[in-house]
């Protein structure tokens, strides 16, 4: 992985992918996937997701005050599905640890020690910005983007880069029920001349 | 177009496509592109989006309550990167009408009458619910969905169905620069069984 420099930390999701939601308190980690993720600020880069009151993950991101955002790609789309099925909840009230359960390999994020998948095309830790009224009404939660880092073989020069010959590594983004679409080639736009 | 049942209103917009903000105050319309959204509830439906304060929508979405999501396909790529290109507030501080400027051919939305942008696949029309602070803060408005349209050679039975026969009709992606990704064929996830 290569750093992504902050300013173009908003690309890696502007183009509405599923994520990984990872989460870190103390020896208490998990992961989750999540479709509702959006850029809100480029500088300083500033991310909303959604992360249902309900979710293990959302107990151990206001206890941290931090989540990590991996970006997953084709390769590993079956993870992604798997722990956006299964809750960290389902085993009891505890909460349990999706990435021991699953054996899913991950390494800590550079500046907050977050788990970072193996497999995913882009990492992302950031610090939680404490918006109790969002987090209350729209399980909104807004971070600060910390450390950016994404896989040079389909992330360069600021931009991502889907061609035919890194298909595996392209971005996920959930239709529903496990069904996801991913980019063709991309295609470049051209201005309209005015009407009048 | 068909008419989208509300609790599958969220589907339209789950894969993170570049949306189409259309809004309406009296007489005066306006559209501009947004890549920065995502739904934040099933139940009600309802939807954040990212509209900067400097933008002549962002007016008259706060004057009137309400805005419209109209959702680009690849066939009308270029009129989505133009609106997002050109500002309302380009020729003054009065704003202008983008529809008008190029020729854009709309009609009324049925339950709020908003602007809806003939070519896109998907249209919803959204009451913006007034969260001052996150508005403030993070740009970021929400909305509750309450009336959505698709057209059915591409969102049937509450999804997104992107086939090589209807590849015209794809949502687009903003990668950066009027770069978009489309989405493929889709593919389908299978669970893992859990490591231990």
């Amino acid at each position: 992985m290569h750093a992504v420099d902050l300013p173009h930390a908003s690309r890696l999701v502007n183009h509405g992918p599923t994520v990984l939601v990872t989460s870190r308190h103390g020896e208490r980690l998990n992961v989750m996937a999540a479709a509702w993720s959006m850029p809100v600020e480029f500088t300083p880069p500033r991310i909303a997701v959604v992360i249902d009151k309900t979710t293990y993950t959302r107990e151990l991101v206001l206890a941290s005050g931090m989540f990590g955002l991996c970006i997953p790609c084709r390769a590993v789309m079956d993870l992604a599905y798997t722990v956006g099925s299964v809750s960290g909840r389902d085993a009891g009230a505890d909460g349990f640890d999706k990435l021991a359960r699953y054996g899913i390999a991950h390494q800590a994020g550079p500046v907050l020690g977050l788990p970072m998948v193996q497999g995913c095309v882009a990492w992302l830790e950031c610090r939680l910005i404490s918006e109790p009224h969002a987090q209350d009404a729209y399980d909104t939660c807004f971070g600060e983007v910390v450390s950016a880092q994404a896989d040079p073989r389909v992330f360069a020069h600021g931009r991502w880069s889907f061609r035919d010959d890194n298909a595996e590594l392209h971005t996920i983004h959930h239709l529903g029920g496990g069904n996801f679409a991913c980019p063709g080639a991309s295609v470049q736009a051209r201005p309209l001349a005015p009407a009048n």
